[in-house]
């Protein structure tokens, strides 16, 4: 069972790791904590579950460790604005939190000398300590109130509730519904649909909204943008883990496009641990796959030729265990020997309306999607 | 009075444009066209409507000129192309239109040679037509159908209607309404808001969103998400040009942000043919300006060195007609001087609420704000 974590539980969590530390300092003993390691060593591929997981590394950052009081500092200053802005009720951003915990420390070394340290000194750095606090507690950033950018958008059977009013998604004409940074905080009333279409380009998803394609197709329709941000992979799993729905995912047939898939079903390599909340198993990919330039006959001027980093990224993928099944294998040795790569949109070559007349329809019905 | 412009009417003026070429066909004579030019020698500033407008060039494209009877055929293919869209209810990307007219045409030359010609080798090709129909017909390709991405967002007090359902902005939740890649297909029912809020940040749309900002401050807000697209700038000029709404931009404290601020208002250098539809000479720009580091006390460290890109753009600007205000002028020199940038979210540096709480209600009370 998924779903929201209460802003009480955030608080708890939160409480409990500052004070797991405060006992140790009124115990009289150096304190520490113990975080996941984030690292791509100790990201591993889970079997069983088919998502990429943070393995069991944990390192220890000890504040009276010269190399490590700083980021100790660091990770218990982020920590306290998180749970000054959860106790009320604020919802900073990545970058708010970064400015409310700038400053200047002044301090007088051992010689007596004046000295200043900056809490910290970009971005990165406190990013950083956030992801810490995240693997530490179990808690994504969503949950904890933190905002930032979201792009997804979602149309079709499904009706949302928030902040006490209903969203329905299949009333909102030519518009969309954006998706919010935390779909954790949305109630999922009802859904109507037989399933979920994921489809990389904005621009596609709003030609088949405008064409009402998921009217006609009973179904629910999703766009990232590109590589989705978490919020759009959240709301996916939630439709895939709480309503058992099919996903499908519509690309351009190049590397990029399928890591997308990827990153959907398995999780991300740099962002392993989110997986456990964000990946999605059950995702399928209708397409474009290299095969499909020949099965759809698309003529030869629509055909864009690889590049180099378009062959040593599937020569990558190639090896990823979550590639291993046979059709994606068949797939990218065709693409590392065909060097071809085509966009959704050359469908179009078939008629406006082929793709979601023929393309889509055919791929689901006759279950000619890839996993 | 502005407006949707309805289909049969779309319909009608391409006809027209394709009818003038046929005419000339059917009466014996060398088929030509005429097309205003969308250099930038042919952008004029207006200064009575303050906008940035086409200038009166047009030029000639002759079918049997050798140099431009390519030109000649990729026009006429579009305009058949698009033409055909809108009579069969079809809303294709410009990518689509890229591909539905791609085709080799095969032909003998002189010497009797089978020679081959693309019809054309790249989008950039096909959209250079796009926009050559639109000026030529006075239609923007939003109202002929055309389909692209659309990133802007918008909540509040207004209540549009689209396809025969009514969407409150107002009863959104957590998410937003995403604007569609034509809002002049929206109808906008009601307003009840006393200005229009135009963020460049996503991310601090959203933080202003789920503290319900709009509600307490009877607003609407907007983010184009960096630089606004067509449609969010559409959709502001709406607001601005039918309801009557003061409206006002929030961006960083850099060349850039304030770039961001002109699009809004007279619209851009390189698309100027726009600006008739798109521009807004209403809008105001209440920050983040180089007066304000001083002003809202902006510590030291929270300041950014401005890059020599920063500094070449702000001395454009110095230069451009509708930057020529006193306010303005102060402003950039100010940053000439200075060199420094500054994010919105360094006023968090006064505690998260102070941007909402403090100052967007201080700048827009006091009417503090530049144009």
């Amino acid at each position: 069972m998924s779903g929201r974590v209460s802003d009480e539980e955030v608080i708890r969590r939160l409480e409990e790791f500052g004070k797991s530390i405060a006992m140790q300092v009124l115990k009289g003993m150096p304190p520490r904590m113990e975080i996941p390691v984030r690292t791509l060593s100790n990201t591993i591929w889970d079997e069983k579950r088919r998502i990429l997981v943070l393995g069991p590394a944990k390192a220890k950052r000890e504040f009276l460790d010269m190399k490590e009081s700083r980021k100790f500092m660091q990770t218990l200053l982020m920590l306290s604005l998180i749970l000054m802005a959860r106790r009320e009720g604020d919802f900073p951003t990545i970058r708010d939190l970064y400015y409310m915990g700038k400053h200047t420390i002044r301090y007088r070394d051992v010689h007596g000398r004046e000295r200043t340290e900056e809490t910290w000194n970009d971005q990165q750095e406190s990013n950083s300590v956030i992801q810490d606090i995240e693997v530490a507690t179990g808690l994504l950033r969503e949950e904890m109130g933190i905002m930032h950018d979201a792009k997804g958008k979602i149309v079709g059977r499904i009706v949302i509730k928030s902040k006490g009013y209903e969203i329905d998604c299949s009333k909102l004409g030519s518009g969309a519904y954006a998706i919010p940074p935390n779909p954790d905080r949305l109630e999922i009333v009802r859904v109507e649909a037989d399933y979920v279409l994921c489809i990389e380009k904005d621009a596609i998803f709003e030609r088949l909204n405008e064409e009402e394609f998921w009217k006609r197709e009973n179904c629910i329709l999703i766009t990232g943008k590109g590589q989705p941000d978490r919020a759009t992979r959240r709301m996916v799993r939630r439709l895939w883990e709480e309503f058992g729905l099919p996903i499908y995912v519509l690309t351009d047939a190049d590397p990029y496009g399928w890591y997308i898939y990827s990153v959907y079903r398995s999780g991300s390599i740099s962002l392993s641990y989110e997986s456990e909340k964000l990946a999605c198993p059950g995702v399928r990919f209708i397409g474009l796959t290299t095969s499909d330039i020949r099965d759809y006959k698309i003529p030869k001027n629509f055909i864009i030729a690889a590049t180099e980093r378009d062959l040593k990224r599937a020569a990558e993928m190639l090896r990823y265990p979550w590639f291993k099944s046979e059709a994606w294998q068949r797939e990218l040795k065709l693409f590392l020997r065909q060097k071809e790569k085509v966009e959704i949109e050359a469908l179009s070559g078939h008629g406006f309306r082929f793709l979601s007349d023929v393309y889509i329809p055919e791929k689901i019905e006759k279950k000619k999607w890839i996993e």
